[in-house]
């Protein structure tokens, strides 16, 4: 067992601040993206969309989205990870799509049917933005990896993010994700104990 | 940059079925709560608990309470993620804890404010069991790079679980994690295109 995850695990930190006029390539917000959609999600749905954002206008507006805090304010890119929620209805096209090829070559109906309850109980814009959560930590992980700052930002206007990427109803942003190179070193790891 | 994480995440799947009568060794299921432990979290909560699961009788208890799925019972060990709901009361000792910490040597009242308002818009539960997810896509990736099968399930009677957990009200299962070494391989990956 080599020990290399834990160090990438215990490497990445929220960065505050991102070091200005420094960009992101295309190339490593692919990877990002990669790492993201491999990730896992319940019932194979993949309730997520991923908006890379390099452009300054854009950048400016997902910044103010967030209160303009520093590490949006100065981001060299964000990957804004998008939950598709209008999507989950049991009856759209995307589920049915999704079913399909979940369920390979066999029978979609029982799972199908196992969602359609999954579904009325429960509050599925919550629940599929809590799925992104598992997409974001493989991006937050591979930022690290690749050498890049990242911060996750939860706190944003979610109207005026919409807005500003221009999603449609039915998709809500779920997390900004800030990245660049990092302006300050780890802070002192604050962790509660295991036990 | 090294392609190796890229690896880790193209590596694991959710394994449908593990060898009989295999044991995931303590010193194993500890880097895989540190994996878990070191996750992002919003507002610095670490809203989540790590049950690490191995004897027989509650291994059975967690099977029955996720349906006998096969992943599950024939799992050699489980990580239950629990997500803290009552302690996120804005006003718990766990809050304040976290919050003195969180603001190392500042002035933990804005922070404070600030999640006062979000506790009172948000639906706590879901919210922090979505929060659970990064710690999950943490351990799941660790499991992978240790050589362990895992299997992340969602579908589980939660009553059940709790009490075959004796959870304390104010806690809720987020997450099951089944480990072992996996019986099968790799099957094809599924994944809809970035776009």
């Amino acid at each position: 067992m080599q020990p290399d995850l834990l160090d990438v695990i215990q490497q990445r930190y929220a960065c505050r601040e991102f070091v200005a006029n420094q960009s992101v390539s295309l190339g490593e917000l692919a990877l990002l993206v990669e790492a993201g959609r491999l990730a896992p999600s319940a019932f194979g749905l993949e309730p997520w969309r991923f908006i890379p954002v390099t452009s300054k206008a854009k950048r400016t507006a997902i910044a103010h989205a967030c209160q303009d805090q520093p590490a949006a304010a100065a981001a060299a890119a964000f990957i804004v990870v998008v939950a598709l929620v209008a999507a989950l209805d049991p009856d759209s096209k995307y589920v049915q799509k999704q079913f399909k090829a979940e369920a390979r070559d066999g029978d979609p109906a029982p799972i199908h049917e196992a969602y359609r309850a999954f579904h009325r109980a429960e509050s599925i814009a919550e629940w599929a933005q809590g799925q992104c959560n598992f997409a974001a930590a493989h991006i937050l992980l591979q930022a690290t990896h690749q050498g890049l700052g990242s911060c996750p930002i939860g706190g944003f206007d979610a109207a005026a993010l919409s807005a500003a990427l221009r999603l449609p109803p039915g998709e809500t942003p779920a997390l900004v994700i800030a990245l660049g190179r990092c302006a300050h070193a780890a802070p002192q790891r604050l962790r509660k104990a295991f036990n």
